[in-house]
């Protein structure tokens, strides 16, 4: 036989009436009378092969789903298979049998509901080749992509910073201890202090790269690793500056993904997408006085937002302003962290907004204090220590001119979770950590 | 006065004649007379700024370098200043005043000597204002998107995988502890296992993101927070096919790093490129003998190459091939890991190669074993307990198909150093760890 070269499962349609050779997994497998119908996965999909020879029929016998084959036949046109061809009169060579049937159906996709969750990640290995679950996996690398063109497109430089740190960024007790050559070191809660930093060179940068913290909580919204896209620019002018940066990199990136995986999206029974031109804003008191007027409970007396004004806001937006993405903005002074920039306009509040879409937080969007006194006063005000050789490189960025900056700390596996439409974060995520999974 | 918009640095020589504002950062101050000469830097560079004005020289006066400025005045075109135009009759704001003289001189970088390391890191939230250093950090930023295109392109998918790991990949004692929430997790030495597994679905996946290593020592070469670029592909015909990709993937980003930057690369004195369409490839017996006869020294009984070696055999081949990449392949079996491939044709060598550029290794490639039972037999050589739960999720991907496949670990790190022609690892990286240094 000639020596052939391997064709995709998308490109048999194009070999109609030729020999054709394929390489992948035995996906699917039928046997009818003596015949045997087998679908081959590869990384573009699925190809059908009719197998009517004895002996090559007999090469199957015991081989269980996973098995890796070669497969060379002929080109058919068949509008019911996969791509509209099939291959017939097959030769089928056994590259890596396997005799053990699979403790899951790799052809169906385990459906994503609570009680589900832990057989989803138990057999992850093999789930994944499951091509409904893949889809999320590809639309996660995408809106990885499209948000990197977007930021480079404005000349935002990416960085990659420590994740072992003396200093917990933070502060606060959700801090993973290592011991590190004998000292004790923790785990980046975020790239805070170092994008801060390097706004100092580049004015603007962004890492997307993993962040730990240590929660001790199981819910539908946590993970302790999770992937973080961070941002920060500087010489803004004001909090809105920043406010629209990010609220149009997510609109035009979401419109991409809807476009580019319209179909995927469709049959993984996403909701279609609503978002206006710009985010519409609401500041945290304007939420608390409508859902109050809505719902007759009374938030107003309530610092923060409630989860469930979070998704009635959500609801509020997508019908009054045609966005299923708002932001709530001017959080209120008790819930600052010391970097954010209190409003000069009304000292109650802070210029920090979160972006919720679809009921969730997915990204939080504040305005930095930069002026090395204020600074240094909003860390002593919160307990810390400025004297700590931890934080001396981080004031010294600020001590020798920072410029009014801002930024993003953006949560990709929730933006995944909610662009899909899955309802648990864990789900956009090929292999979670929580307090109870460590594995695999 | 009208509200003009922000120009940045290299706009100021399309605005001759016109009233310009730009922002930026005191980079230079010369007080010659009455007058004084400021240089405003941005993030495209430097402004050069003629300050007549009495008032305004005055608004200077105690003016330290990093001091963030608004300038406004009128272009005028001057071909001895950044840029080819400068600033007259400006009015200042100051924005971000700064009184206290930076430790170090911002408009010179560091030499990157040896003995400046510590200074170059103690001082890094300044050094990275420096223009020079800036170059490094954009080329390796352009590295990272360079070969991510050429692996999108190639249709390998973007994988996050987690950091925390139950069970250390590879075993040995570089692994940092960690307490996850009372019970003992490690730090992830590489992707390893999740790679693998990830080609069961997508046949071709990639990350880009840190590795931990607790290297005891303080080299050079090795750090203790490293960025990988972990590349996997299933369906290869054989060795060659994966170092071919990986040698292409090198020479095209190099080339277009090249070209984009060539300026920066010529004002770092960054060495010539010299590379030809394939890296040539040398087996570790082949070098051992070539240095051997060249320089009398004795290597044939060594298993590894010796750090002289790996200079050795790049200058022969930068001499004798045109290339500055080599390929050292077909390592000693007692090298291997048990995760490697043993060569079919000679079971005292391993299906592994070395990428090295301009004396130093960047990658490790080698293809895998993917039988399942010549798998569990080399870890249980390897002295690892296969029934161990931590193992389990990587075996079943063996066990139920996985095709031959062969990838990289590739040090990102090592790679902007030997672009640029840096003689540390450490200078190429923003904040770097090893041993001794956890800050900043």
């Amino acid at each position: 036989m000639l020596v052939m070269s391997r064709i995709l499962s998308d490109q048999v349609k194009d070999q109609i009436g030729k020999p054709t050779l394929i390489e992948g997994w035995l996906h699917k497998k039928r046997l009818m009378g003596g015949l045997a119908f087998i679908n081959i996965r590869d990384r573009r999909g699925l190809t059908q092969v009719v197998v009517q020879d004895k002996d090559e029929v007999e090469k199957l016998r015991g081989m269980q789903i996973g098995t890796v084959l070669r497969v060379t036949g002929t080109a058919v046109a068949e509008p019911r298979a996969p791509g509209g061809a099939e291959l017939h009169d097959p030769e089928l060579t056994i590259l890596v049998p396997v005799t053990d049937e699979p403790p899951i159906e790799i052809d169906k996709p385990i459906q994503h509901k609570a009680e589900n969750l832990d057989t989803l990640f138990e057999y992850r290995a093999l789930n994944v080749r499951n091509l409904q679950e893949q889809k999320i996996f590809k639309i996660r690398a995408s809106l990885n992509q499209y948000i990197r063109e977007y930021l480079s497109e404005r000349e935002f430089v990416e960085i990659q910073t420590p994740k072992i740190l003396a200093k917990p960024t933070e502060g606060g007790a959700e801090v993973f201890k290592l011991d590190y050559f004998g000292k004790e070191a923790s785990l980046a809660q975020s790239p805070q202090f170092y994008k801060q930093i390097m706004v100092g060179a580049f004015e603007r940068v962004y890492e997307i790269g993993p962040a730990f913290r240590a929660e001790p909580s199981a819910t539908t919204r946590h993970m302790s690793e999770v992937t973080m896209l961070d941002i920060e620019m500087g010489f803004v002018k004001d909090h809105d500056e920043v406010l629209n940066l990010v609220g149009d990199m997510t609109i035009s990136t979401l419109k991409r993904i809807y476009e580019e995986y319209a179909e995927e999206l469709k049959s993984l029974n996403s909701p279609e997408l609503i978002v206006s031109d710009k985010v519409p804003q609401f500041t945290v008191a304007e939420i608390h006085e409508l859902y109050t007027k809505a719902t007759k409970t009374d938030t107003t007396q309530e610092k923060d937002l409630t989860p469930d004004e979070e998704r009635w806001i959500c609801d509020y937006a997508k019908k009054n302003h045609g966005s299923e993405l708002v932001y709530a903005t001017k959080f209120p002074v008790e819930a600052m962290k010391f970097y954010h920039q209190v409003n000069p306009d009304d000292p109650e509040t802070v210029l920090w907004g979160d972006l919720l879409f679809r009921g969730l937080e997915i990204a939080t969007v504040p305005l930095r204090e930069y002026h090395y006194e204020k600074l240094v006063a909003q860390m002593k005000k919160a307990g810390l220590d400025v004297e700590d050789p931890g934080f001396k490189y981080y004031l010294q960025a600020f001590k020798y001119g920072l410029p009014q900056h801002g930024g993003c700390g953006y949560g990709i596996d929730r933006l995944v979770e909610k662009t899909v439409g899955l309802s648990n974060v864990k789900e956009a995520t090929l292999f979670p950590r929580d307090i109870n999974r460590l594995t695999p």
